[in-house]
């Protein structure tokens, strides 16, 4: 691919993202189950994850079916986790992608249980019949979504960040942090990705080392937006962590510290790409551009 | 195994699965997540689902590393989804195996992250590295996890629930929502443990019959101990369905036929056994029994 391909890259891989999701995740789920889960999940969002997986796997020629399916599952457990944080007893807010959250539209149970229902049904997206995608892979896949998402990963991070609140943290205790929150489920992205073609040992281990440069820039980068940018270009409430006492990068590090530092993971990424020895990763590069320069 | 026999034999089954919960469960998750998540899985519950994947297994001389991975994986999706029905913005109940509930002890935030990061663990316990559990075997075992879990199981019988408190319910709706509820997990706690064996057309189609008749059976009986038993046998609060209003087999129909129902069930449960065709099928049976004569 060329660079100047990459926009009508991304806009294909867009629409065929929105219409899997809007085929896969199910309307006639019962009693409003189904409306909440779409609520929660079509029709917003940059589709970073999404993107990230479907790169890798044209990066490798990989196995589409598997890789759309991955992006989806991916999706499915980010919106999950904004569903569930966004609710009273965790950050309480009432905006989210320029919408009232869930919690706001559909109620606190119907939010809980959709966010659950999304969990359940990425590992479903991933294990279809064996025709559409090997059952291996399927496995594989499986096996990186879920530790990610899980108390080594996501969760974990959730777990510390909930605990961190107005305490101090040094910078090796917010990577920690953010490794797991945000990093874990970026660079399971990369790597579903990449599982879905056949890398051998040096770009796998390239790929993973740019899924966690870009993964940990992607939370340098929201936590200079929360301060910098107004809520109505973040389609979120923007200053909330500050507001609510939490460690951030601009917080430890101050912000121009914070802008150094989501330059080196960006040329992190990009060296890493180089070591991959793949010859297109041109999508992959451009990604990592837009976690870096991006105003919302 | 001869009858005389199923009570060393499950006596040993709990022993192997505690263990495997106290192993798998990690206390080292991050900021006092893991507390939580043992907390609400570990030493206590009768262990049902696990047994039923262990019996089953066993029935067909399956892969006993594999089932038991099942086993801890269900039973995590079982107890988070007590977790989270617990919390107040659903049941909001304080009580829970003679414990306070989760979020009483740890909070509203820790109990939903720990309820999260269960479900994930299940699917990381089931796709381990595959020299323990083949890939093919991971994969069908998440597929029915995931499918029982989500909106077309767990989930989805949930959401009918809360959106039914109140409304008055035919049976064949009543039923519909607790084969998704309660039943589709303990359905798929049979299958999973099928699957870890070879099972012929024959056996598959009756273990799945016998799943579907013992997860209703068991409601009806949870029905049933809900207005016939005290509080401290249940080691819940008892009388909870009955004071919020939800339709239940004992309100629709009566206790008298709601008790003949779970006598039928439990002998479709037994016949379909026969029809399995199995060689030993004497620990489901009476694992078929327990369900229906219990008194918590």
């Amino acid at each position: 691919m060329k660079p100047e391909d990459f926009g009508s890259w991304s806009r294909q891989a867009l629409a065929e993202v929105e219409q899997a999701l809007s085929t896969w995740v199910p309307a006639e789920a019962p009693a409003g189950l189904g409306d909440a889960m779409r609520y929660g999940v079509l029709d917003g969002g940059k589709r970073l994850r999404p993107l990230l997986v479907l790169a890798a796997c044209d990066a490798l020629a990989g196995h589409r079916e598997a890789a759309m399916r991955a992006a989806v599952a991916v999706e499915l457990i980010h919106a999950y986790s904004l569903i569930h944080d966004d609710m009273p007893c965790m950050d309480n807010d009432v905006l989210r992608r320029g919408k009232p959250t869930v919690h706001v539209k559909f109620g606190e149970a119907p939010a809980m249980l959709a966010g659950d229902a999304m969990q359940a049904l990425a590992f479903e997206v991933l294990t279809p019949d064996e025709s559409l995608v090997p059952l291996a892979l399927q496995a594989r896949l499986v096996g990186l979504l879920a530790r990610a998402a899980g108390q080594s990963g996501m969760a974990g991070g959730q777990a510390i960040d909930l605990a961190a609140t107005g305490q101090p943290m040094q910078e090796s205790a917010l990577q920690d942090m953010h490794r797991r929150k945000t990093g874990a489920l970026l660079q399971a992205s990369v790597l579903m990705g990449a599982a879905c073609g056949s890398p051998d040992a040096r770009a796998w281990q390239a790929l993973g080392n740019y899924g966690a440069a870009i993964g940990l820039a992607f939370q340098v980068v929201d936590d200079i937006l929360d301060v910098t940018q107004a809520s109505e270009i973040l389609g979120k409430t923007a200053g909330k962590d500050l507001d609510a006492n939490k460690p951030t990068y601009v917080s430890v590090l101050g912000l121009d510290a914070a802008r150094r530092r989501a330059d080196e993971l960006h040329a992190q990424a990009q060296a890493a790409l180089r070591d991959s020895a793949l010859a297109d990763t041109v999508a992959l590069a451009m990604l990592a551009d837009k976690v870096v320069d991006r105003d919302s």
